[in-house]
């Protein structure tokens, strides 16, 4: 683990992920110190309280000054904001990278910002989560044996790449390569299409005039189905805007499917109806299979 | 409890539902015998080995001879088979009651299968169940605080309804009333539209030429909202047919609610996305707030 240590670590956003990866690197004891930035100091105040971070900014250039490592862990519509912010103070080998939900749109605000893209700049995402935020709900194993996607540009140095690989790894992440364009593809499938779903349904029950009822006799199933909808807003209204071409594709995609499938309900098309469901399952099953369902 | 004695039960269907109710009525001390009928004796022989049931026949009519209380745990598809099957021996004063997803269905079955509809008939539904399926999966808790919902006909005896009453209550579920097309209504956007939503989605990405690795990269909010689409395809066939007419009036609003969101991401309309995701989290919350997250 000797090329893990990070001595000092500019963490820009300490929420749910940032404040679980200062964690995590602490119960691994491979970071030093941990300067964390927040537009809210009461916020900063609860992370150093907690044991987040050793230090608060509230600018992000003073919390990246003199840093080895920088992660921007903030809602992607703040990216290319704090990009410019830090642009002035980073110095050549200090490592870049970040934990947005969709990556072509971070190395597209980076491209913007800089002149050339520093080599120590390495996109990433961890694929990990719960459907509550901020510093009070992050915890050091929210990592563990997930995997974390890095979607290297052209200019990031190798080495800048196999430190940001070996920080994940000291959190117990699994860390493979990917294209930018290929990563917000399959996310926008496994993740983003899922969040609409989700949020369109709830919010549909919502504004019917039994909704109260409705969701009194709702069941197990629709807890977990649903669970999703309590995600954060804006950080949802980011990803939207910030994947929107993979997004809008997977929602033609699904409405089309569902057009089929409303159809054969609607005929009673008993053949259409069991293949569909079978093949659901089958594939859910397997793909489930040596899965913890935790 | 002592009107709640049944001093012998003919259970139709012992699978997940049924085995349940049987091995919760066996703890709560309230059932004298069990005969548990099913088409298949080597499930049968599987049920009265794990003392779900005391004696197994695969005919509906020997199985129901003698009981004072019946109850029809199949898939709605069978409903109207077994009541053909068990009308020539039913007696006057047997209470039968059902646990049929659908209410509608399973009233007009009875109403097609039976001149006048015996006083002991009490439609119900169990507000309960697991992705998983068949006599290995019930467990005696499966209705601790669940919901039962009654959805009792003018021909149904207060007698009967009060029986059937304490049967759930004896397996610690909270019993409620309904008129059965409010019932399909409810059901019908809190179970059975997510179901489809489920199924529909795991086909979609199942289909995807990257479908491997999709599900290689999902993550636990995945894992949960795709739960549903483990659930046994045949009985799902079955709930769209026999709740029909509900089912397409829920997908509809769904799909069009959907097209709005899809427009929405399609032409960046932060407002609207903001909007839409902050009611559906705050329904969400409020919903679950005092709920267990099981």
């Amino acid at each position: 683990m000797s090329g893990t240590r990070i001595e000092r670590l500019g963490l820009i956003g300490v929420g749910l992920i940032g404040g679980s990866l200062a964690l995590a690197l602490r119960k691994a004891g491979v970071v030093g110190e941990i300067i964390g930035c927040g537009r809210n100091p009461v916020h900063l105040e609860t992370a150093k309280r907690l044991g987040v971070i050793d230090r608060g900014e509230t600018d992000p250039a003073a919390a990246v000054q003199g840093a080895d490592m920088v992660v921007l862990a903030v809602p992607l519509g703040a990216m290319r904001e704090i990009m410019e912010a830090i642009r002035p103070v980073l110095e050549p080998e200090t490592v870049l990278t970040d934990v947005g939900s969709a990556k072509t749109s971070v190395i597209r605000a980076a491209r913007a910002v800089f002149d050339t893209l520093p080599p120590g700049f390495v996109p990433g995402h961890p694929i990990a989560g719960t459907e509550k935020s901020g510093v009070e709900a992050a915890f050091p194993e929210l990592f563990r044996r997930r995997r974390v996607i890095l979607t290297p540009v052209p200019e990031s140095a190798e080495k800048a790449v196999s430190r940001v690989q070996s920080m994940w790894e000291a959190c117990g992440a699994q860390v493979v390569s990917m294209a930018p364009e290929h990563h917000d593809e399959v996310l926008a499938a496994t993740s983003h299409l899922p969040h609409m779903l989700a949020y369109a349904l709830v919010d549909t029950l919502a504004r019917r005039d039994d909704s109260q009822e409705i969701f009194d006799f709702a069941a197990g199933g629709f807890r977990d189905f649903t669970r999703i909808a309590s995600s954060d807003p804006r950080m949802w209204h980011d990803i939207c805007l910030a994947n929107h071409d993979a997004l809008v594709k997977m929602l033609e995609a699904f409405s089309d499917d569902l057009r089929l499938l409303a159809d054969a309900v609607r005929r009673a098309d008993s053949r259409f109806l069991l293949e569909t469901f079978t093949r659901a399952k089958q594939t859910r099953d397997a793909y489930c299979d040596g899965e913890r369902e935790s």
